[in-house]
C-alpha cells in the first residue's frame, strides 16, 4: 500500500473488507485476527496470490480464484454491489468509521469486518442505547403483547430497539417502536436490500425510515439458515441489554441470550404460564443461565440503565427495596471501619463480581461509600 | 416434680405445654426458651405463684389469674379440652413422643410447645417426605390446576403434601392429593375440631381420614387473623420443601417462603404471566429473594430430593445437564491435584455454600469426588 493517501487507504481497506466479507464465512475468527494482525488489503492480496495461510474453513480458498489481479477482483465481485449500495442508498461502515458502533469490537476475531447500513438513523449514535428483543417466531399472543409493549416503552424513553425483523416476536417489538415513532433497527441475516421474510418488506421499509437496516451480509445475499446464527452475535453486542421474550427450549433466540451473556451484556427474559411451550425456553434460562427475570419494560430499562428502580420496588415489594444480595452485602459491610471487598465478599457468601455489582447499587442509594482501598457505610 | 415416675412426668409436661399453648401467643420465643430451660411444669408453676419473669407481651400475666393451685388450672382449663379430644380422637404431641416430627426443632424457641393431630396417619413418618403447597387463596385456574397437579404428582410419588386448608391454592392442593388416596396434612390456623373455612369440613373431613390434621391452636380455638401467620411458620418447617404456586404481591404465602429460607429448606415457585397479578409474588421471590423457579412438579422432587434429575433436563435442555453454577464450579475443580472447598468456590466466584452445594451435584453425578480435605475430578 506504498503511496497510497490516508483516504486511499481507508478506501481500500473498506474494499478489501467488502471483497472478503463475499468470499468468508461471517464471524470466522482465523479470518477476523490475521485482517485485524495485517489488514484487509493485505490479506485479500495474500488470497490472490495464493499465499494465504488461513485455513480451508474460512471458505475463501474454494470461492476465490488465485491469480486474479486486484483490479480484477474489484471489477468482479464489486461492481455490482456499488450499483445497488447507491440505488438502495445503502453504506458499508468499518471499525474506525464514525458511525461504527464501538462495542461491536468486544465480539474481538468474530466481529463483522463491516456493515451495510440503510437508513435515516446514524448506528453507532442510536446504538449508545439500545435494547435488543428477541424471540420466537411462533409467538402466542401473550409474547407478541409483550414483544409490542417493551418496543414502544423503550423507544418512547429513547432507546433503540434492535430485532430481527422476523415474524412474532421480531415484527412486534419492531411495530411497537414504530407506534410510538421511536427508533428501530434491524439486524437482517441477508443483505440490507433483501426483504426477508418477504411479506415483511413494508414494515423493513418503515424500519429502514425510522432507524437502520443493518447487514454484514453481501448486498443481494440471501437470508440463509446459517447467517441466521451468525447474525444473533451482531444483535447481542450491539444492544446493552437483550430480552428474550418468548421462545421455545430449542430457539434461535436462545443462541443470542448466550452471546450476549459472554459478552457480558445485561440479559433478561420475561416468564410466562409453565403450561406454554413459548416460555419454557425463557424459563430454562432464567434457572440455569443466571438470566434476570423480568415482569415489565420499565425493570428493563431499570437494569439496563444499572439503577435500582426505587419508584418500581415501591410499587411491588415495599417491605425492601434491595434484593437480597445486596441486603446481604450491605449486612457484611463494618459499621465502623472498612473493610477490602474480598472480605465483604466473603461474609456475604457472594462471588467477588456479584458483590461489587450490589456495592455499586448500595454506593448509589448512598448506603454505603469507598473508603480508601475498601467499603464503608456511608457515614449518616 | 419430686417423686414423679417417668409417665407422670411425660404427662405433667404434656398437660403444661397445654396450658401454656392456651394461655400464651403462638410462637413466643422468651416463652419458648423458658420452657426450654425449665421445663413446661415449672414455668406453669412459676405463672401460677406470680413468680414468672416472662414479659408481658407473652400474654400469660393477662390471661391467668395467679393463687390459683395447679389442680384448679387444670381443672379450669383443660377439663373441656380432654373432652373435645376424646370426643374428636385428638391427640396432643409434644417433642420427645414418638410422633412428634424432629425437624419442627429448627424453629428453635419458636417451635411450638406441642401440636394437637387428628387423622389416620402418624405425622412424624408422613412427614419425613413432605412438600408444602401455599399460595393466594383468590388463586387463577392456572394457579389451581399448578397445584392440583402438584399435589397429585408428589402424592403419587409418596410424599405427604402439607398445606393450609384454605380456598383456592390450599384446596386445591390437598384436592389433588386426595384425588390420588395420597396423603395430606392441613395445619390449621384454628383448633382441629373447628373446621375452617366451614365450606371446607367435607374436605378437611377426606383430609383427616386420609392423613392428618394438625394445629397448635387450643381445641375451640378460633381461626384468627394473627393466628395465619404464626402457623406459616410450622407449615415450612414440616416439610422440606416449600411451593409458592400463586401468590398477589402482598399475600400470606410469602410469609411462609420467607419462614422456609429462613430454616433453609428448599424453597421454589411457579412463574406465570406477567400479565397476571396472582403470579406477581412469585416473581419477586424468584427475583429477589434467590427461591428456584420450577416449571412441573418433576422439578419440585428433583430438587427436593437433591438430586439433578438427568431425564427432566434431556428433555428440556439437551446440550447442556449442569446449571451454570455447577458448570464453573466443575470448570474450578483442578484436573490433577485435589482442591480445597474455599479454592474452588473463589476460582468460580461463588460463595462457600453454593459451591459446596454445586460439589454434591457433580459427586453425584460421578464427576468429583471428596479426596482428603479437597475435591477432584472424579478419576477416569
Amino acid at each position: 500500500m506504498g503511496g497510497m493517501s490516508p483516504l486511499d487507504a481507508s478506501q481500500a481497506e473498506r474494499r478489501a473488507r467488502i471483497l472478503l466479507a463475499q468470499w468468508a464465512e461471517a464471524g470466522d475468527r482465523a479470518l477476523g485476527r490475521r485482517v485485524g494482525e495485517r489488514g484487509a488489503h493485505t490479506v485479500v492480496e495474500e488470497i490472490l496470490t495464493g499465499r494465504s495461510p488461513l485455513p480451508q474453513s474460512t471458505g475463501v480458498h474454494a470461492r476465490v480464484r488465485t491469480g486474479l489481479t486486484y483490479d480484477e477482483a474489484v471489477s468482479r465481485w464489486i461492481e455490482a454491489t456499488w450499483t445497488s449500495a447507491e440505488r438502495m442508498g445503502a453504506r458499508y461502515i468499518i471499525p474506525g468509521d464514525s458511525e461504527w458502533p464501538s462495542q461491536l469490537d468486544d465480539l474481538g476475531d468474530a466481529a463483522p469486518l463491516g456493515l451495510w447500513v440503510c437508513g435515516a438513523g446514524d448506528l453507532r449514535l442510536l446504538a449508545l442505547r439500545s435494547i435488543s428483543a428477541v424471540g420466537a417466531r411462533s409467538a402466542t399472543a401473550y409474547g407478541e403483547s409483550l414483544a409490542r409493549e417493551l418496543g414502544a416503552h423503550c423507544a418512547e424513553a429513547g432507546w433503540l430497539v434492535v430485532s430481527g425483523g422476523a415474524f412474532g416476536i421480531d415484527a412486534a417489538a419492531h411495530r411497537g417502536a414504530l407506534a410510538v415513532e421511536g427508533a428501530t433497527a434491524s439486524v437482517l441475516a441477508g443483505g440490507v436490500d433483501v426483504p426477508y421474510p418477504r411479506s415483511h418488506a413494508d414494515l423493513l421499509a418503515r424500519i429502514r425510515d425510522a432507524g437502520v437496516l443493518v447487514s454484514e451480509a453481501p448486498l443481494g445475499g440471501a437470508a440463509m439458515r446459517h447467517r441466521f446464527l451468525t447474525r444473533n452475535r451482531i444483535v447481542a453486542a450491539l444492544s446493552r441489554g437483550t430480552v428474550l421474550v418468548e421462545a421455545a427450549i430449542r430457539s434461535g433466540g436462545r443462541s443470542t441470550v448466550r452471546e450476549a451473556r459472554e459478552l457480558r451484556r445485561v440479559v433478561m427474559a420475561f416468564p410466562g404460564p409453565v403450561t406454554s411451550p413459548m416460555s419454557a425456553g425463557c424459563h430454562v434460562v432464567i434457572r440455569d443461565e443466571g438470566v434476570h427475570l423480568v415482569t415489565s419494560p420499565r425493570e428493563v430499562l431499570a437494569l439496563v440503565e444499572g439503577r435500582l428502580d426505587l419508584q418500581e420496588h415501591a410499587a411491588t415489594q415495599p417491605e425492601d427495596p434491595l434484593d437480597w444480595r445486596a441486603r446481604r452485602v450491605l449486612d457484611a459491610v463494618p459499621a465502623r471501619r472498612p473493610a477490602p471487598l474480598a472480605s465483604i465478599a466473603r461474609l456475604a457468601g457472594l462471588g467477588l463480581a456479584e458483590a461489587m455489582t450490589a456495592l455499586g447499587t448500595l454506593d448509589a442509594l448512598g448506603l454505603v461509600q469507598r473508603a480508601g482501598d475498601g467499603w464503608a457505610r456511608h457515614a449518616a
